[in-house]
């Protein structure tokens, strides 16, 4: 393999397949990057046993020149800063039998590879009965962010770190949930797809890889099969492993019969919700929320460190406010960690009753976009569950 | 203790003074902030067994009511993070036996006592015999970068933990060493403090603390005393004891007999040497520098991984070119954090021997300013020392 490339084009390629990379894998050739020149460009691949990162540069783009084809498998860490510390110059590669060689103007570099044989590489993601939709970049970036937060963080249920993704005739819908909290958002689709797709549950760290490297520009387009799925949007490519099993049923866990509903500045009650946690100092930073006429009251109790009360005013409408103060105790960080995931500027709190989810319901005025969040609550002594109102 | 003060205001003392409150400190109370009312006005004090940061905001100060007298110690993490996290309001502070109180038109909270007794602090910073000098900030700051990382951060001998710190006349010199690389700055103050005064030793992390958090604008009195130092600017001051035990005598380090002399543009060669350092992975970051008649070889090797060679050309004077490629091996991590603390364009390294310490001198034109670095190369085996010029 031997080619030219700018380094600024080089650099933003490998930005967008380093974070596939894996750390210590099974395979050492996982370690690494490929690099694939051929008459159609240069391709460069990260990837670890769940996803492939990749990212094409076209043989028409000035920023390239390849002049022999062939590949290589570099040492990503070391290859990212060595290309990262280059000036903005063209930057040769040449890769021999066990090196490869670096050239700028003022630098001469050999690495030794990371892989002998490009091939190590598992060149098959199993894509087979797609159903295909295309998103707007924007969109995609804005639902992953609503949603891959609630996912869990342990594998001791693995279906539960992804994402549940369904798409419905022109409607896509993605589900997270550890089991205690969860987040849905669903947005109708430009291009309808057509009937009833499959449901996939995509690892919720590769999703989320995805849309943090992607650009607000453009669209993806998301290929779902049986046991893989791929997004692309322009030069940059995903694939990834679905994970297998069932996904708990999460359809029926949003109460159906609700008592209360208040609308909040989002912000506000973020902010209270932070004030509050400096004082949640315990395993499961308990806080309790009391609705009362006028406004919603958040508090706190860290036992021999403090208390804290913090009220915070409806902004919007409100209905079936109870007569006695109806209170509600949760873990204030997933709160804070739903609340921050929310973009738009109110939320809508529903209550069923004090052992009933939690919902909230950012207002959210695009069309055809829907999204909740669920909180079980946590059951607490009586002696905490009624606050004294602020004076 | 009662007063009524701004969020911004507060927030902004607090961040001058949280940094010096112990983590865990043998004393509980210096794990607090202590809070002073008086007629004179609100003072805040951070304090560890070292350092003490103080910030005053006087009663004539429109953002600041003191209501009664008196003082409290508040946990300083949970007091910082409660504040920040208050809206722009006004904040009421009232301290009883146990609890501080702390309100906003939407907030109440109550605060357990770090300390029942504000006196557990530490009273009286020894601060006899003093000289006096004064000091723009952004000259103080600048030169605290220039020395400050260069101190041990191995407390094996204590006083090269400090920045050694002399007045002589109109000048104050810094210098800080590790026994391995020097930093060295002085600067023409523009009160003279008459003759020769002491030389103290003040703890690198203090110094450093306080000029991170200092302003570009005004001055610093620097008040130097037998066993302590205090910077004061405006509102904010900082007492700190100084180490005891003997500096080593540093004067006679900087070879006398040079053989060579090139100037190299700073940030060029701080990104060669940077990108060097991808390939010098062993304990020492082993590097070699290469006098050749036209620029500047750096080299590093990394056994098994791979080979590096950057060249960096001559930007200025050069004098006492080698006939024969003159090399020295140093610790490139060393090297990496002297770049980094020169604020100038351009830099001259001088070579006296391959064996003896290097010498870099930053181009400032300021007048009356001086600096330089040394760095003690590293004994290397014959054949690493001479690289094969880049093509």
């Amino acid at each position: 393999m031997r080619t030219v490339i700018a380094q600024a084009s080089l650099h933003a390629a490998l930005q967008h397949v380093m974070p596939a990379a894996a750390v210590s894998p099974a395979i050492p050739a996982l370690s690494g990057i490929r690099l694939q020149a051929d008459a159609g460009g240069l391709t460069l691949t990260g990837s670890n046993e769940v996803t492939r990162l990749q990212y094409h540069i076209p043989s028409d783009d000035p920023a390239l020149s390849v002049l022999e084809e062939g590949g290589a498998v570099i040492p990503a860490r070391r290859f990212g800063d060595l290309i990262r510390y280059l000036g903005e110059e063209a930057v040769a590669l040449e890769a021999g039998k066990e090196m490869l060689q670096i050239r700028t103007a003022g630098t001469v570099c050999r690495l030794a590879l990371a892989a002998r044989d490009a091939s190590e590489f598992r060149e098959a993601f199993d894509l087979t009965d797609v159903v295909r939709i295309r998103i707007s970049n924007r969109d995609l970036k804005r639902m992953v962010k609503q949603v891959s937060f609630a996912a869990a963080s342990s594998e001791a249920r693995m279906v539960l770190t992804g994402v549940l993704c369904r798409v419905d005739g022109s409607r896509l819908s993605l589900t997270a949930t550890d089991g205690i909290r969860l987040a849905f958002c669903s947005s109708e689709l430009e291009d309808s797809a057509g009937e009833m797709g499959p449901s996939a549950v995509i690892p919720a760290k590769s999703l989320s890889t995805y849309a943090q490297i992607l650009g607000d520009a453009g669209f993806s387009r998301i290929s779902i099969g049986t046991n893989a799925v791929e997004l692309e949007s322009g030069r940059f490519r995903m694939l990834s492993s679905l994970l297998g099993g069932a996904y708990p049923s999460v359809d029926g866990l949003k109460p159906a019969r609700e008592l209360t509903r208040v609308t909040l500045h989002t912000a506000s009650l973020l902010q209270a919700v932070e004030g509050a946690s400096v004082l949640s100092g315990d395993q499961q930073h308990l806080m309790l929320l009391t609705v009362s006429p006028k406004q919603a009251i958040l508090s706190s109790t860290s036992s021999g460190t403090g208390e804290m009360q913090v009220t915070v005013p409806w902004d919007g409408p409100v209905s079936g406010i109870p007569a006695a103060p109806l209170t509600v105790s949760f873990n204030g960080k997933y709160m804070k960690e739903m609340l921050r995931s929310i973009a738009s500027d109110r939320v809508q709190l529903v209550l069923a009753g004090p052992d009933r989810p939690i919902v909230l319901e950012p207002v959210d005025d695009r069309p055809g976009a829907e999204a909740y969040y669920l909180l079980t609550p946590i059951r607490t002594p009586a002696v905490l569950a009624s606050p004294t109102s602020p004076a």
